[in-house]
């Protein structure tokens, strides 16, 4: 991996992608002590930074394997991101969800044109079942979060975001399947000025958290979040990446994930997701440690239920 | 009023005020069938275009005027605004509440550092209280629509808007006390290029359109509607420049108000009050007529009670 993999992935995927906004807020500054700077990723096409890896992963394959369609296993942004990315590009999109996913999501995987395979609510039926269709389509096997393209495309919000602000000390992202934080931990890498990543995780699922602590990819025995983004574990491509270039995790609160929510939504009149709010509220919960710093906080995405809000 | 007049008013409110981005949106787009152009002052300070026009007001005040404060009346957005734009410049804010009013709305003007003085709920009282205020003080009295100094201050919304897209056809406005359509309607008339304004209106509160079909200031008999800064009627000042800029107001009915409201929330991802959906719902009530014309629209606030959504 390569400052030049990363620049072309950018480059790659550049037409195909909003350059989302980047916001400030004297008021959440005050409240915070810090100097924040939101990556409004909720403002993305499809409402979330997902779109990105989507996209580089499918642009990487060949004509014939674009022919053939990609297939994943979501019922979260990533099977809707597929979709659009797919659509798109005039490539078939299979997406194998539970049955027990809501009708809303469902609707909107349609909506964006993707094929909709269900099957049985289990991890081995989704698996399955992503392989029948590889088998009978030919199609590509794209992962949500552990594969290389996918990444690399993910990091492309921070690298947008250190091309307009190059001093930032700090950038705070979500930790879920793990493809964003690692893609950003390489973005600060190569393209930060000595710039921190740090994990924002529930305690609820904090997986990614004991991972770095053992050193070896750990699991969730429950998944009782608000943050139904961050469910998911790590994966064997993006761990080592996380384990060399993420140094902590803030694990934060469920009512604290809320606040955080709530918060931008009163002051800065943006919506966001339950899984976006948790690198914010992260940062609240250590705030004197980031007094007078500049920090990044990529803003993952904007999907929420309207009619199902927790305040 | 002459084009010099307006450009002033803009270069003195500058500094105090954020320039909002104007946002747009593919899929609203493709809904309306209209290419529009957002002016975000949901963004502004305080969350809405009417710290535009207390600011304006404030620094046209001689500095003995400033030096014994301002006074108003209202519950809404202006008491608000009136109460941060002269805590900033350092001028004390009387705010005449009827004691009615939300503790929501009496919390955020003390937040923002005004004096609220409550009085019983009649136009009289209130009309009463803010005169013992002025005698009292030597506080000034501002209207919240019905000022020239206000209504200028508004308008600067619209400059900015025809800044950056010197060719819209149209550009929609809500109509509540007519200080933003007025302003709205003189900086088109100066500054656009053949714009037409037109006003969006809830069928519940149709004064301004009755108004201007019958030449003289109506009265709305009751204000059932769920746009709650657009229940005021026109005044002295601003009516006769609606009368004379502003051709045609298009009413809207209440489900029309938070549909439209909902399209923009999880489409755009940004947060608009019940009275900021209503010119984009006008819009959209007569979409064929506005097909493919480049359309501005002003979002005029986003301060909403998250605890007390239409959805």
């Amino acid at each position: 991996m390569t400052l030049q993999d990363i620049k072309d992935g950018h480059s790659r995927i550049q037409p195909h992608i909003h350059r989302t906004p980047v916001l400030t807020s004297r008021l959440l500054n005050k409240i915070s002590g810090a100097t924040i700077f939101f990556k409004c990723e909720n403002f993305q096409r499809m409402g979330a930074f997902k779109m990105r890896g989507a996209t580089n992963a499918i642009l990487q394959l060949t004509k014939e394997q674009r022919n053939k369609g990609v297939v994943t296993h979501s019922s979260g942004n990533f099977a809707q991101a597929l979709s659009l990315a797919a659509h798109s590009l005039n490539v078939p999109a299979y997406i194998v969800m539970p049955s027990t996913a809501p009708q809303v999501k469902k609707d909107a995987v349609k909506g964006y044109g993707g094929h909709i395979i269900e099957c049985p609510p289990t991890l081995q039926d989704r698996e399955k079942t992503a392989l029948s269709i590889q088998e009978e389509k030919g199609a590509t096997f794209l992962h949500p979060s552990d594969d290389l393209d996918v990444i690399i495309g993910q990091g492309t919000a921070a690298i947008e975001l250190l091309e307009d602000h190059p001093d930032l000390e700090y950038i705070f992202t979500p930790v879920g399947g793990g493809g964003l934080i690692a893609g950003t931990a390489l973005a600060a890498h190569f393209f930060g000025n000595n710039c921190t990543v740090i994990g924002g995780e529930p305690f609820e699922v904090d997986d990614a958290y004991r991972s770095l602590k053992s050193g070896k990819i750990e699991t969730n025995t429950s998944t009782n979040t608000i943050a139904d983004g961050l469910k998911t574990q790590l994966g064997d491509i993006n761990f080592p990446i996380i384990k060399e270039h993420v140094s902590e995790i803030i694990r934060v609160e469920e009512q604290e994930i809320i606040d955080a929510m709530k918060l931008i939504w009163e002051r800065m009149k943006i919506i966001i997701e339950p899984s976006c709010a948790v690198p914010f509220a992260s940062l609240l919960k250590d705030k004197h440690r980031f007094k007078n710093k500049k920090i990044g906080i990529i803003l993952s995405g904007g999907n929420v239920d309207l009619g199902n809000l927790p305040f």
